[in-house]
C-alpha cells in the first residue's frame, strides 16, 4: 500500500496537510499517465490526438456545471465571489470567449466536426461516467470535500507547459492558435488551487476532515486517470473503441 | 453509424419496439466484449478472473440500492411488489443468502480476502464510475427509463450459461459451488426481464417515450461493457493497472 493509501492517525499541521496533498498529486496526478506521455511526446497519430479533444471536451463542458452546484452550496458571498471567476473562466463575457469556446477552437482546428463535438454524443462512455462522478461528488458531498476536489489545479501548470511544447514541437496538425487555451490556464489555475488550497487547510482540522481532503483529491485524480485509460485502451491498443464511439467502425459520421 | 443508433423517426407497434430493443442487446451487450470470451474461452488466469470478480462484486453489492432507488419512486403497490422480488433475490431472505452472498462465495472460492471484497477500495476507479453512472440514472431519470435500463436481463441468460460452463471445463480454479451465483439467475433473469418488457411496452408508446428507452438500454450496455474494458485494460494488458486498485505493484495487501 502506498504510503498516501494508509488512514491518517492523527490530525497533521496546515503544513503537513498540503504536503501530504502534493504528495498525492506527485504519484496520482495524470502527469505520469502513459497516455499523456504519449500525447507530449509526439507519439500519437492525429486520429488519436483528436479522439483526446474530442472527449475532454465533455469534461470542459462540463466545468461550470460543476463550479455553479459548488456555488450554490455556499453560504458565503466573498467565497461565492471568488468561486464566479471559474465559471467567467470558462464561460466567458460573451459568445466566443472563455475556456470552452477555446477548446473548441482546438477541436475546429483538429479538423473534427463542430456540431459533433459539441452534442458529446461520440465520446467514449467510460468519459461520461468518470466526468459525471464529479459532478455529482460535487453535488453530494460536503463542501469542504467539493472544494478539496478541485484540488488537481495545484498540479496542472507542470503539465500544460510539458503539453504544449510537446505538442508544438511533434505534431504539424497543431498551432499555437489552436492551443490557445492552455494559455490563461497558466495563470487561472495557480490562482484558483491557492485559493482551495488556504480554504482547505483553514476548515480541514479534525482527523476525519483531513481524511475526506485527502480521499477527496485521490477521487479527482481518478477522475483524470480513468478518461486517460479509456482513450489509451480504446484507441492505442488497436481493435478496442466501444460500440458507437467515435471512430466504431460500424458508426459512419466520424469528421 | 449503427441502424440503432440512428433516432426513431415514428412510432414503434410494441413488437418493432421489442425487436428493436433485442436487435441493441445483440450489437451492445457485453456477450460480445473480449473480455468476456476469454474469460468464457479459459483465456484468463487466475489474477484475472480475480480481478474481474472483485469488480464485479461492486456492480452485485450495488443493485439493491439501485432497485430500492426505483422502488422508492413507483406508485403502484402491485409494481412495488413484483419489483420487491429483486431486492429478495440479492439480499436474502437472512443472513449468508442472496446473489450477494453467493457472489462472495466466488471471491472466496478465488481465494480473495473477504474483507477487502467488502470493503471495494480497491476496485479500479472505472468500475465504480460505471455503477454509479447507473445508480444516478435509476434515481434521476423517468420512471420509464429506468425501468428500462434494466432490460440488458432479456440477454443475460445466454451469457450465463457459456460463462458457467466454460470456465467450469476451462479453470481449475473453479468449481460448481463457487459458481452457485448463476443458477437462479437463469430463472430469475427471464422472470424480472419478462415484467420489465411488458411495462415498457405497455407504456412507451410516444416516440420521445420509444427514443428514451432505446437510448436507456444502449446506457445500459455502455455501464456493462465498460467495466470489461477497463478490466481489460487494467488486467489484460500489461503494466496499466491504475494507481492504488487491487493488483498495483505499489500496493501490497493484494489477498
Amino acid at each position: 500500500m502506498n504510503d498516501i493509501d494508509a488512514p491518517l492517525r492523527e490530525p497533521l499541521s496546515a503544513e503537513a496537510l498540503e504536503a501530504r496533498l502534493r504528495s498525492i498529486g506527485e504519484q496520482r496526478y495524470h502527469h505520469r499517465h502513459p497516455f499523456q506521455l504519449m500525447l507530449q511526446n509526439g507519439e500519437l497519430d492525429r486520429r488519436q490526438v483528436q479522439a483526446w479533444a474530442l472527449n475532454r471536451y465533455y469534461y470542459q463542458a462540463m466545468i461550470p456545471h460543476k463550479d455553479a452546484s459548488l456555488i450554490a452550496r455556499l453560504d458565503d458571498p466573498a467565497l461565492r465571489r471568488e468561486w464566479r471567476s471559474r465559471l467567467v473562466d470558462h464561460d466567458g463575457e460573451a459568445e466566443g470567449e472563455g475556456g470552452i469556446s477555446r477548446w473548441l477552437m482546438l477541436t475546429d482546428g483538429l479538423g473534427l466536426d463542430r456540431d459533433m463535438v459539441v452534442s458529446t454524443r461520440r465520446i467514449l462512455p467510460a468519459t461520461r461516467f468518470a466526468v459525471d462522478a464529479y459532478i455529482h461528488f460535487v453535488r453530494e458531498r460536503s463542501v469542504l470535500e467539493a472544494i478539496a476536489s478541485s484540488l488537481t489545479e495545484l498540479f496542472s501548470p507542470m503539465v500544460i507547459g510539458q503539453r504544449v511544447s510537446g505538442m508544438l514541437k511533434h505534431y504539424d496538425f497543431v498551432s499555437a492558435e489552436t492551443l490557445a487555451y492552455f494559455e490563461p490556464r497558466l495563470t487561472q489555475a495557480p490562482r484558483d488551487a491557492d485559493m482551495a488550497l488556504d480554504y482547505v487547510t483553514r476548515h480541514a482540522r479534525r482527523l476525519d476532515q483531513q481524511q475526506a481532503v485527502l480521499d477527496a483529491l485521490i477521487f479527482k485524480c481518478n477522475v483524470l486517470w480513468t478518461q486517460l485509460d479509456a482513450l489509451h485502451h480504446a484507441y492505442v491498443a488497436p481493435g478496442h473503441v466501444p460500440p458507437g464511439a467515435w471512430s466504431d467502425k460500424g458508426a459512419a459520421d466520424d469528421r
